[in-house]
C-alpha cells in the first residue's frame, strides 16, 4: 500500500514534466477573456485560447487545456478582450481612401460626374492605388478587418499593396464600357486582367478576381466576356447589382426584366459571383439569387447616404441567401471602412425598416461580417471562424473601456457598443498586422509614410480639379 | 539720420517686451491645427486660437493674433487636431450605462416588462445613479460630450455625480404614474422634484429640470403639477413625445387628437420644453412645436434599434423648429453615447428616407450637435459654439489617424469620418475632463473605479433578475 502510494506521489510529482515533454509545438497563443469562435454551434470559451502553427489555427478551447497541449513560441495574452474572427468586408474600393469625403450630400450623377470621375481620370494610377490601398489597409488593420472584397482599377497593384500590408484580399479588376485609367477598350481590358489573373494565381491571401462594373454600365459582349475569363481562371466575379432606381429603370426598358433576370439570362449568375448592393431586388430576384448561391455584400451606410434606398436584408437571408456586409469605398458613400460601425448600421436598419425590432439580431449581425461572409465567398473552408484548420485570421477586442462596460452578450457588445479603436490586435495567417500594444504597432505597414502620402495625394488631387 | 535709425532699431529690439507689456493675462490658451468656430457666419481659422479666463472664452481667432494678444497661464496645443464646440446630447438617461445593452432585439414591451423595468424596480438607487451616471461622464469626456440632457430617478444624486465628473447637464426627474424608485407618488414626486430643483438653483453647470415621462404614461393631473412646478421655479421640462406608433393610437383614443395637440390644449408646450423622438409629429404637430418654440431632441439610433420609425426631420427643420441629436439611453436602445456615430446616423436616416442625398448636408448635422442644441435648449448666450463670451465647453479632435486622412471638408471630417476615439481632449467651462495625453486623461474622474463599479452592478443586476 506504501509503495503504491509512493508511486503515485512519485508519478503525480513528475507529471508536469512527463506532460511537457508530450506538449506539441506551435507558433503562437493568444489567450484572451472570452473566444467567440462562430463555429456551427457558436461555442465560445470563458478564459480561452487559439494555438497557430504555420499561420493556421491547429486549436481553440479553454486556455487551461490549450496550455496542456501546446509549446508556443510566443504568447499574445488579451485578458480583458473578446478574441473573434477577423472581420470581412465583402465590398469596397479602397483605393477611394485617397478621396476621403472628397464631396458629400450630392446627388449621385453630380458626385460622380463633378468629382470622382474628373479627379479618378486625372490622378488613378499605379502610385495611387498603392497609396490609396496601404491606407486603407492601415484603417482595415486597426479596425480588425482582416479581407476585404475590392473592385478598382490598377488591382494588380492593389494586391500588391494588399500583400505588402498583410492583409487578405479577393480583388477584382474593373470593366467598364468607357476608357478608364489603365485599359481603354475591351480587349486592353482583357489583357490587362489576364495579365493580373495569372501573376496572382494560387497566392495564398491574394484572390485575383474579375469585376465587370453594373449591369447598365456593361454591354452583354462585356459580361459574356467576362463570364468566359472567369471560367477559364477560375475566377470570382464582382459586381454591382440593383443599387439605385434608375437602375431598374435602365435595364427593364433595355431588357424587359430587372437586372438580375438580365443577369441570369445571360448565365452570369452563380456560386463565384459577389453582388454588392441588391437594394432594388424582388422576390423573384431573390430566389435566383439563392438557387445560383450567390453573396450578397449589403452595404447599409453607402445605400443610405446617396440615398440609394434600403435593400431586403431580411427577405433575403429569410430566403436562405448568404449576405455580408461591406462599406463601400469612402470618397463620399460612407466615409470609413469601419466595419464595426456597419454591422451597427445593418442592424439598425433593418429594425426601423421592417418595423421589427427583433430584426437581425446581434449574432446574426456578427456572423454576416464574419461566417456567412465566408460561406458566400466560398471561403469558409479557410476563413470566417475560429476553428483547427482554418487560416488564423483573428481579432482582439478589448472591453475595459467605459463604452463597452458593462457587458451582458458579447455579441450586444460587439455589435452596438465595441467601435474599431477597440480592436487591440488584428492577426491575418497568424501573423500579426496590428497590436496597439506593441511599440510598432504596425509591423507590415508604414503607418507615418500612409498618413503623409495621404496628404500629398490630397494637394495633387484637389489642383487636377482646379481647386485651391 | 543715424540717430533716427538707433531710436528705430532701439524700439523694435523693446517691442516684445512692450507688447508683452501690453497683452491681457488669460488662464489657458488652446491652439489648433483648424478652429470650427459653429458661431452665426460658421467662422473658422486655420491655426486658430481659443484664449479662455474664468472658465469663459474671451478671445477666438488666428493663433498668431491671440499670442500677440493674450499671456496665458497655461497652453495646450493640437496642431493636427480641429478644435470645436464641445458636444450637445439632447437626449438620454446617463445611469441606465449599467444596464448597457442588458436585452437586445427584442420588442418594446417585452424589453420593458422582463428587463428594464424589474431590473429598476430592484436596483436603482442613489448609488446605481451615481455609479452609472460616473460610467456616463467617463464615456461623455471621452467622446466629447460637454452637455447632456438627462431624464432618470433620484436626479439630485445624478446631479452630483455630474458636478463631480465636470460636465454640463440638463437633468430631470422623471414623473411617471406609477411607483418608482424615489417616489411612490405624486404628491412625493412633488416634494423629492423640489427639494432637487431648490438644491441646484443658480449652479452654473447643472440645470435642474422637471421630466414628466411621457403623454401616455401621465394623467393631465400630473402633467398640470409639472408645468406648475415649472413655472414656480423657471424650470425646463423634458418629456417623451410621439416616440411610437402605439402612443399616437392611444393617446387619440383618450383625447381625439394627436400627443401634441394635447400636450398643447394643456398649456403644457413652450421654449422651456425639450420634446424627445417626435418620430410620430405630423404636420399640424410640427407647426404648434415651432409656434411654442420647443426643442425636439431626434435620437435616430434609438428610433432604429427599438424600429420605433423615422422622425420627420428634415421637415421639423424646414419649419424652422431646432432639432438636437440624443443619443438616448443605452440599455438596448443604442447601445452607446457617441454623438459622433448619432450624427453620422441622423444624416444618413434622413437621406435614405427622404430618398435624397443632400439633406441635411455634415454642417447641418455638426450644427444640431452642438449651436442648434444650444439655442433649443434657450442656452445659446452660453454654449453651442465657440466665441467669446460663452462657457469655455471645446473638444479637439485629431485628424493623424488613418481613418481620418485625407480631410477635404472640416464639417465631412467631424459627422462622417471621426469617432468618439479621434477626441483628444474634452474642456468644460475651460477645465479639462479628458486629455489623451495627459499621465491622468481624466482628472476628475476615477476611471478604473467606474469601470470596477459597472463590473460589481452587472453582477448585482443580474442575480435580481435571477440570473447567472
Amino acid at each position: 500500500m506504501k509503495r503504491a502510494f509512493t508511486l503515485l506521489l512519485g508519478l503525480a510529482v513528475a507529471w508536469p514534466a512527463l506532460s511537457a515533454g508530450t506538449k506539441k509545438a506551435c507558433d503562437t497563443l493568444v489567450t484572451a477573456g472570452l473566444v467567440v469562435t462562430m463555429d456551427a454551434s457558436y461555442a465560445t470559451f470563458r478564459n480561452g485560447a487559439v494555438a497557430i502553427l504555420g499561420g493556421k489555427i491547429v486549436d481553440v478551447g479553454p486556455a487551461a487545456d490549450l496550455a496542456g497541449r501546446w509549446a508556443p513560441k510566443k504568447t499574445i495574452a488579451r485578458p480583458d478582450a473578446i478574441l473573434a474572427p477577423g472581420l470581412v468586408n465583402t465590398h469596397t474600393h479602397a483605393a477611394m481612401n485617397l478621396m476621403r469625403g472628397i464631396s458629400d450630400d450630392l446627388p449621385l450623377m453630380e458626385w460622380l460626374t463633378k468629382s470622382i470621375f474628373p479627379a479618378e481620370a486625372r490622378n488613378v494610377s499605379p502610385d495611387f492605388v498603392k497609396a490609396g490601398t496601404t491606407l486603407a489597409c492601415l484603417e482595415m488593420a486597426r479596425g480588425g478587418t482582416t479581407t476585404f472584397v475590392d473592385m478598382y482599377y490598377f488591382e494588380s497593384d492593389v494586391a500588391a499593396a494588399t500583400e505588402a500590408c498583410g492583409l487578405r484580399g479577393v480583388l477584382g479588376e474593373t470593366w467598364i464600357d468607357f476608357p478608364v485609367p489603365g485599359h481603354k477598350d475591351l480587349a486592353e481590358t482583357e489583357k490587362v486582367t489576364r495579365d493580373f489573373l495569372l501573376k496572382w494565381k494560387g497566392h495564398r491571401r491574394i484572390t485575383a478576381a474579375i469585376a465587370p462594373h453594373a449591369p447598365y454600365t456593361c454591354s452583354e459582349a462585356t459580361l459574356r466576356a467576362a463570364m468566359a475569363m472567369s471560367k477559364e481562371h477560375g475566377a470570382p466575379l464582382l459586381i454591382h447589382l440593383s443599387e439605385t432606381r434608375d437602375e431598374q429603370k435602365t435595364l427593364r426598358e433595355k431588357t424587359g426584366g430587372s437586372p438580375t433576370q438580365w443577369l441570369e439570362s445571360l448565365g452570369f449568375l452563380g456560386p463565384n459571383v459577389v453582388a454588392a448592393h441588391g437594394v432594388w431586388l424582388d422576390e423573384a430576384d431573390i430566389k435566383t439569387l439563392k438557387a445560383r448561391n450567390v453573396l450578397v455584400a449589403h452595404n447599409p451606410e453607402s445605400n443610405m447616404k446617396l440615398a440609394s434606398g434600403t435593400a431586403p436584408v431580411v427577405a433575403m437571408r429569410k430566403a436562405g441567401l448568404d449576405v455580408g456586409l461591406g462599406t463601400d469605398g469612402v470618397a463620399g458613400s460612407n466615409n470609413d471602412l469601419s466595419m464595426f460601425e456597419t454591422m451597427d448600421f445593418a442592424g439598425k436598419l433593418a429594425k426601423v425598416t421592417t418595423l421589427d425590432p427583433t430584426a437581425l439580431p446581434a449574432r446574426d449581425l456578427f456572423s454576416m461580417a464574419t461566417r456567412e461572409a465566408a460561406r458566400g465567398l466560398k471561403m469558409d473552408d479557410r476563413i470566417g471562424s475560429l476553428e483547427a484548420g482554418k487560416e488564423a485570421d483573428l481579432i482582439a477586442v478589448e472591453l475595459s473601456d467605459a463604452r463597452t462596460q458593462p457587458s451582458y452578450d458579447p455579441y450586444s457588445t460587439l455589435v452596438y457598443a465595441a467601435k474599431e479603436s477597440d480592436v487591440s490586435l488584428t492577426l491575418v495567417e497568424g501573423r500579426v498586422v496590428f497590436d496597439a500594444r506593441a511599440k510598432d504597432p504596425f509591423p507590415t505597414i508604414d503607418q507615418k509614410k500612409a498618413v503623409a502620402d495621404a496628404g500629398l495625394w490630397r494637394k495633387k488631387i484637389l489642383a487636377s480639379l482646379g481647386a485651391k
